[in-house]
């Protein structure tokens, strides 16, 4: 049977950036020609990054991608890879719209060009707005082996193009994604793949982006199985990364025409196999445990976002309490203690443990810190306004934000929010106080995995004989936003085992006000946490932007109207 | 020919609130039947407010929206409103998923029940996200006329559903519309509806949504064209009315079977036409001035969201320049003076003519105003921290965002921010400054404009003999933000003209750098925009919301990507 190299470049592009895409291309794929592979797999939009959002509908921009494809292909050639076979993925457009392309290069031109089926339009994806289907399926034969593919999301559908291929006859499949990272979504998809690597009949070769995007990062996980399911290769997660594999498949002749509704195109590149030739075994990475997969992706979505958008360097508060403490391991994780700087704020209601919690957490990690006292500030509003109340709880988180955003001016730190999804959700935090910032780690995750994040995080370097990043006491102590004498969360919130319970069957799990009371919990405790949720919406859009981890997370997935009156178990009737 | 009196409802629903929906269906409804009229129709997703956003995805929501309708049905009844025939718009969800809906109510059951056909996904429509696509044409004979519907969208396509109706033979189409407000959109609507008209070969009546939801403003202006597509009656923009048309029409017989692809359904519920009477001569309003349009647009869409949102009152900054004057004058008009709250917020950067102009607007508008200044508090932060250049600019804004939210806090005032489109397209505020607010009434209107609007404001008020609301200098005088000594917008960018101009091109038009260097704008003017434009989309998210009066308004309309090195005009090579 013909043998064929296969290389999945395991990339991070930056959206938008197409000339140093293009540059990253070249060079990944040099890295593939002196690995000896005859193929190289680019993921989904590659050359452009995704998403590209509104982007796609700008004509300038789809031209530029276009003319960058074929740029990439002389290119290509110009560096000694002319004979690679090279699927890269672009933004193209012709007159029904712009689509969401892949293109195969080899000897400086584009010999195959394949525009996405499968337009999802749900939770993070809105394709339909982008895009325009495709309906060919471009197959070519390379060194006697028939080549075909799909783009992302057709791989998801049952009897869609896979199958198609399947029907029309094809050695190989390749699959350019962008698969944005959630929580155990690799539990998914390898099976998922190993199913279509059987309709097709032919090995699939899945190749993911790695990398953060604004809220969404790619964990990567790319891999390679075979006809009968099983797993070949697989590239380590959150990485960038050369994965190679040897196939060898049998070179059978398959046919022209339309199967399930979708053209099959079928162009004969080289006829002759490579020379017979030793294989190597292919690495088969280990995914990562549940934890280190949500810190991979939280620290790999603040690192893209701070280095990609221009920082070196983030400040936020230090309070001593576990949201900022996770934050901070995060920062420092992602960026080096060098490019951290937390900052101690403390008014007459911080109590002395969060202040030398504070300070503990910064030796710990190595990174700037100061104290910034907040007194000052806030007595000539309390005192000038005569505040009271919820007003004057407000205008501390205020100060502080303020004192914040100051510093980011006056020294060109990014500021990190360190809220978490369940305050998030039940709109327990101050607008333009703590929610202050350019971007906000923990923001889709809930407290009660705050503090296992925390656990594990410090469980891990103990293991590896390090100092334990977060204080215990961090850890342990009944939180508290510390606006008023004695405030604890548990005085507003019920307890953050129950919240958070109730938020996942809610919030994740869309489940109604009947089917919560039916799981148990207590009516009048749903009825309170629903309508948090429900009037928080406002809140939400104005938090900062942060690194989305589950199937739900707000801002991107969830959108609901702000002036809405609709209250889940308060179903009045006429 | 038999006779038929229809009613248009032009009503204004509140997304989610279901009850008080059905409540205002009944009610309407009863007005209808005390004008004689035999037929109503309500808007577009009367029943549940447009847009319902991610609440479509919600099961319970769905479902109790389908009981509303079986529920509303009954109490028309009840209220002796059970003779006619009454259009209503709903969420409606079957095995296949969510539907935007409309049914027919008559003796107190759902008689007809049909899904929109066409969803659209482009600009502030998620629809193919929200809702499954219809392939069914309802139409029934009441009292011998052959009424058929459609909804909103299915009215835009070409060949689409009315020409279905068309070919199978109708005698009136109904389309219930949630069609939101964008500048000189009636002068589109007329001609199309007519056009439709001509392809039912049938009278059309379209009633509108009137009223503000989040970002959208509906405007009403629900009208009946003949099939001739004379132009038979019209309702005003901007207020809920009831208007009601006399249509004489042949009581032709129809055909069931597919027609371009949709299954038309038939049912008689009363062949017998009505006994003759007198034709009324319905009323047929004059669509409202381009400046006028805009105004009560703005004004609408301000007081829905205060009051919607169970605000009574608004407070912000008056600064003396021509923004706040604006945002004041159209506070005032929605809400009246007693709701309104003015600060001003002097710093030592402000000058005379500034807190001059701000009491003069105050003293002409009768509203509250008050002087807050802001020197002890913006000291504490530039002394205590050392601030200087952006830093100690930036802060300035920001104890003024602070000090109406403290105030909003004490006092229970809705923030409003006074920023225009011109400084949201190129960044031109301070995040947590000006920014600061629950409602941008002015967001999508560029500064050109404003000084269009308040020129025309202050004529109107003159034409009516009352006194102009907004100072001659806050129109005279140039722009500044006053936030170090002697500072001009102009410092920082183009002249307003040129600016508005560019933006119009750029991001209203989608040109490309090309197009605008060959439209005669001065290349390092278009440069320096460009890069302004796209580099400001986090702050544009961060903003908040405020009513939408073009096509492209910031936030629902472009969504680009924050993390995003696409420069137009600087397209790199490889």
């Amino acid at each position: 049977m013909p043998q064929l190299r296969i290389a999945l470049a395991q990339v991070n592009p930056t959206v938008g950036d197409l000339a140093a895409n293009a540059t990253q291309t070249v060079a990944w794929t040099r890295k593939a020609a002196e690995a000896g592979a005859h193929v190289v797999v680019f993921p989904e939009m590659s050359l452009t990054g995704y998403p590209v959002e509104d982007l796609a509908l700008r004509a300038t921009f789809a031209e530029a991608s276009r003319r960058m494809v074929d740029e990439a292909a002389v290119s290509l050639a110009d560096a000694g890879c002319g004979e690679l076979l090279v699927y890269v993925g672009y933004l193209d457009a012709d007159p029904a719209g712009p689509r969401d392309a892949a293109a195969a290069l080899w000897q400086g031109e584009v010999v195959a060009r394949q525009f996405k089926h499968h337009l999802p339009n749900y939770g993070v994806f809105d394709e339909q707005r982008w895009f325009k289907a495709g309906r060919t399926l471009d197959v070519v034969r390379f060194h006697g082996v028939d080549i075909g593919m799909v783009i992302c999301e057709d791989l998801w559908q049952d009897g869609g193009p896979v199958s198609a291929l399947g029907a029309a006859g094809v050695d190989v499949v390749v699959s350019p994604n962008a698969s944005p990272y959630e929580r155990s979504k690799d539990d998914i998809r390898l099976p998922l793949v190993a199913r279509r690597a059987a309709e097709a009949g032919a090995p699939l070769v899945y190749a993911n982006q790695v990398g953060g995007q604004d809220d969404l990062v790619f964990d990567g996980d790319s891999f390679v199985v075979g006809a009968d399911g099983e797993l070949l290769a697989r590239a380590p997660q959150f990485v960038e990364h050369l994965l190679v594999a040897d196939l060898s498949v049998g070179g059978g002749s398959g046919a022209e025409g339309t199967f399930g509704g979708l053209a099959v195109r079928r162009r004969v590149l080289s006829a002759e196999p490579v020379p017979g030739y030793e294989r190597a075994v292919p690495p088969v990475s280990e995914p990562l445990s549940d934890e280190a997969e949500v810190w991979s992706a939280l620290v790999v979505g603040l690192r893209d976002y701070v280095h990609k958008n221009g920082f070196r360097s983030v400040i936020f508060g230090f309070s001593g309490g576990i949201d900022s403490a996770v934050t901070a391991a995060l920062a420092v994780d992602a960026l080096g203690p060098d490019s951290v700087h937390g900052v101690s704020m403390p008014s007459r209601y911080s109590s002395a443990h969060s202040r030398d919690d504070a300070a503990e957490l910064a030796r710990r990690l190595g990174c700037h810190f100061r104290v910034e006292p907040v007194e000052d500030m806030v007595r000539v509003y309390v005192d000038g306004l005569g505040l009271s109340g919820l007003a004057e709880q407000n205008i501390q988180a205020r100060v502080r934000g303020m004192l914040l955003m100051s510093l980011s001016n006056q020294e060109g730190h990014l500021v990190l929010a360190t809220g978490n999804k369940t305050e998030l959700a039940v709109g327990y935090s101050t607008m333009y106080g703590d929610a202050v910032g350019g971007f906000a780690p923990i923001k889709d995750v809930f407290k009660t995995h705050v503090w296992t994040l925390a656990r594990w995080r410090n469980a891990s370097a103990e293991k590896r004989g390090e100092v334990p990043p977060i204080p215990e006491n961090s850890i342990a102590k009944p939180p508290s936003a510390e606006l008023r004498p004695g405030q604890l969360d548990t005085d507003s919130l019920p307890d953050y085992a129950v919240l958070d319970d109730i938020l996942d069957d809610y919030v994740e799990g869309d489940r109604g006000y009947a089917e919560l009371v039916a799981a148990g919990f207590a009516p009048e405790t749903i009825d309170r946490v629903i309508r948090m949720v429900d009037r928080a919406e406002y809140k939400r859009r104005q938090y900062p932007i942060g690194t989305k981890i589950t199937f739900k997370a707000f801002g991107r997935d969830r959108r609901l109207p702000i002036t809405n009156r609709w209250r889940e178990g308060e179903q009045r009737s006429l």
